[in-house]
Parts: structure tokens; C-alpha cells; sequence
């Protein structure tokens, strides 16, 4: 079986390093003249799978425009996984699930077991209640062949709160989180632990190039990362970098042609800025 | 409108201090002789609301357990909530949820607007991405009469990684939330912003006394949590707590009787080990 690490790493060196995020909010509904309710969700994200699926590595379903839908958006976010599946590009959904025991395995059934509904090539976890209580959604990827992606350094000027707090071994927190990554994939070039890392964080000293996973880097475009930005934060880790536009792509539609456009030429700008492994 | 925290405190006062988690584990559902699948986790957890409801003050589903059965349990989930509404009992949704800006607005809109097809009364969120970052959840409630418990200090071994590091401030990151919760609930004797706070984490100096909002406390029963325990870890802030048990009772089932029987069991005994407000 063929890891998530390397599945990525093949479709990113094939189409481009680019995530094209799934965030049917309310206001893009809108925006695109569709209902705020399940139909005009699904019209929206299946339009977003048919109009990219097959020209960017993955696409990141975001679960709470689907949830907020209750089980009509869930059943539209099992639909476009299995579209997502059909049409070539790795799914990576966004949940930031993270408990312990019993229920943080029932989360990694969830979303990384093969035949579950919302099975998933990858998915965002958060670590509050240690990195270590994530190990079975770890585990259970290790088998499957998917991927998971451990929040560490985020964009956010709340983040810092918690993240750069100093932890027992005299390690910022983010550094905590970035080290038992790069020990979960210890002897792998892609592993499959990967890391959400802002792409506006600027310098902060962690050292990412140790990880060999895929660091998700939300925050092009829309979020105001750029060129220098990404070298700022990845430094010598910038062929692990998978920057994630949603935003930005998703303002183009619902016109796929013009979706399609707007992905090639984002695609086409992070081509030129990060390394291809 | 009566802000969540005030209801509880009436809840509770009437039917004493107990939260009865509804897990339904599949091997649970093993247990109780029903099928591995979304009719086997309806009948397990409406069997649960229909035994307990009219006699314990709030009902904690477990998300987890219910998306591993995809949009078919999120539909059961729906109905456990809308149950627990016509029974009388507040529901706890245990999503522990956590992002930032438009998507921690979608997250709060799915599980405290009113209408929301997942409204609870109250739900968990997780604050790896800063306390700041939850304020949609926090707003919302405050202004639909619901409540949010913010993890704080959990009882997991590897919850200290992240939760004794120590923040800027100097004070531990567990000490930051519990802070910013006593803040948010201001002037509230009973406020909408409630902690998970172990009940087997031992004396940590944590002062909860200050947060005037509901402990929710795992870990009686099946975690190994007992009355001296508790009075360790929530000193002066006993009245506070909402003690919560699962498996415990859970493991008497399926018979109601013996369902209603452990659950009263416990409810005894709580009452004896924590103060009535």
C-alpha cells in the first residue's frame, strides 16, 4: 500500500503544489445566487469538485458549512468525497476533530477507516489534549493509507495564546507539536503526519524542514500570504509546503470556466514560488 | 431570555448534579445486542433519552460516535436532540469543535443557533487556536440562552504537554482559559461559559472558584473519579460541578429499569459528595 505522504508528493509533482479549499459559506451561496440550505450547498461544492477535481492534487471540504446544514450537508459532504474520489484529487477534510481514548478512535473510524461514509484521504486534527492522544486517528491512517495534518502554528493572533506557550521540556508548544510529527514519520521521506502551518506566521524559529510530512499552509490570497512569506516560515521545508486557497478560488464562480481560470493561475504563481520535489 | 448557566443551576437544583453521557460505542452496541449501524445507534441512544431524560438534569451525546456512522447518524443524532428537547433534559453536545473567523462562525451557527438542526443547549469546543478564537461560539450562546464548555485541564497523561506549558503571561495555558472563561462569564453568577475540567486531575493550584460557570467534570465512575477526587481538584468551586458518567451506566443497559436504576444510583451519590447551590 502507498502512503498518504507519497500519493501526495506523486499528485503534487504531476498538477502543482495548490489545496483549492471547499468553504461553502452562507455569503458564497450568496455570492454564487444559490439557497442557503442543503441543495444549494451541494450545487455549490459538487460545482467546485467538477470544475477542479481533476486540475489541483487535493481539495479541503471544510465539515462546518456541512454541518451547519445538519444530516442534509452531511450527506452532501459524503457525496463530494466519493466525486472526490471519482475524479483523481485527493480529499482533505477539514474537521480539526481531537478527544481522547475510546471517542478520539471513533473519530479516526470516522474519517480515516476504509468504507466509512466520510472516509477521507486526510484530515485536520487538533492537539489541546496532547499530541499523544491523537495516536489512534495516527495509527489508523499508518494502515489506511491517509494522511492527517495536526494543527501547530497558526495565523491567527489568538493562536500564539497556546502555541507559543513554553511546554515542560522548554519547547514552545508549536515546537512540541512539530517534533513528535517528525518522529511519527521518522524514516519515511513523506510521511503521513502532516502539519497546518499559517503562511502568514512570518520567522518564529521552529524548525519545519525536520518533519517530512506535507505542511498545509493556509492563508495565500485571501488571507494575505505571498512569495516571501512562504520562504520566511518554511525555510528549508518549502518542497513540503501544500499552500490552500478557498477564498480566492471560490470568489471566481459559480461560472466553472472562470473557477478553472482562477485555480490555473494560482496554481501557475505557486508553481513559481516553491521548489518541485 | 434565561442564559444557560441559570437554567442548569434550576436543573440541577430540582434533579441533582448529573450528566449522563450518551457514547454510543460500538461496543456498546455489541453489548446491548444491536446492530453495528445507524438503527442499532438510534435504538441504543433514544433508548438512553427515553430512560433517562425526565430524571438526570442534562444528557451529553458524544458526536463522535454518531458521525462513524455518517449522515445516517447525524439524522439519529438529530433526533436524540430533538428527544432530549420534548424530555426535559438539557443536551450537552460533546463536538468539541474549534477553528477560526467564518468557519468557527459556521461552527457555532450548526450547534447554537436557534433553528439549527443540531441546536443543543450547549456544546464543547477545543482551544488549541487561542480562547479569542471561540468568541463566535461564546457570542452566539450568550444570545440564544445556550452554553459552551471550553476544555481546559483534562485528565489524560498526555494533556499536560499542551495544558501545563506555560503561556506569556506566566500563568500555565490551562490557567489562561480558565482566566478568559471567568472573564466572559463577568457579573454572571451562573454564566454561559462552562470548563471540562478532569475529575481526576488531582490539586493543580487552578483556581475554578473565580469562573462562575459550569465545571463539566468526566471521569466519576468508569474513569476512576470519586468524592474526595473531586473535592481535590474544585475546591471551593464544588457547587460548579456537573459530574459526568457514561460507560457506568451505560453498562446496565439495555433494560430501562436497570438503566434508570444505575443512573439513580449515581445521581445518590453525587448529590451526597457535592454541595446544593
Amino acid at each position: 500500500m502507498i502512503g498518504y505522504g507519497t500519493r501526495l508528493a506523486g499528485l503534487v509533482a504531476e498538477r502543482g503544489p495548490l489545496c483549492v479549499g471547499i468553504d461553502p459559506h452562507p455569503s458564497v451561496l450568496g455570492q454564487w445566487g444559490l439557497p442557503v440550505e442543503a441543495r444549494g450547498l451541494e450545487t455549490c461544492a459538487r460545482t467546485m469538485v467538477d470544475a477542479l477535481a481533476d486540475l489541483v492534487p487535493v481539495m479541503k471540504p471544510q465539515s462546518a458549512f456541512f454541518e451547519m446544514h445538519g444530516s442534509a450537508g452531511i450527506a452532501v459532504l459524503e457525496r463530494v468525497l466519493a466525486d472526490l474520489r471519482a475524479a483523481g484529487a485527493l480529499s482533505l477534510l477539514d474537521v480539526k476533530r481531537g478527544d481522547i481514548g475510546s471517542t478520539m478512535h471513533a473519530y479516526a473510524a470516522a474519517y480515516l477507516a476504509d468504507g466509512a461514509p466520510l472516509a477521507a484521504d486526510a484530515i485536520t486534527i487538533s492537539p489541546y489534549l496532547g499530541f499523544g492522544s491523537l495516536a489512534p486517528a495516527l495509527d489508523l491512517a499508518a494502515q489506511t493509507g491517509r494522511g492527517v495534518y495536526v494543527l501547530a502554528l497558526t495565523s491567527n493572533p489568538e493562536g500564539s495564546q497556546v502555541q507559543h506557550a513554553r511546554a515542560a521540556s522548554g519547547r514552545l508548544v508549536a515546537e512540541e507539536i512539530v517534533a513528535a510529527a517528525a518522529a511519527a514519520n521518522a524514516g519515511q521521506t513523506h510521511g503521513h503526519v502532516g502539519l497546518v502551518v499559517g503562511a502568514t506566521i512570518g520567522r518564529t524559529g521552529v524548525r519545519l524542514d525536520q518533519v517530512h510530512g506535507s505542511l498545509l499552509a493556509p492563508g495565500i490570497g485571501a488571507q494575505g500570504g505571498g512569495a516571501s512569506g512562504l520562504a520566511e516560515v518554511f525555510g528549508d521545508a518549502l518542497d513540503y509546503v501544500l499552500p490552500a486557497a478557498s477564498r480566492e478560488v471560490m470568489r471566481a464562480g459559480p461560472d466553472p470556466v472562470r473557477l478553472r481560470g482562477q485555480a490555473e493561475r494560482i496554481l501557475g504563481q505557486m508553481r513559481s514560488m516553491l521548489p518541485v520535489r
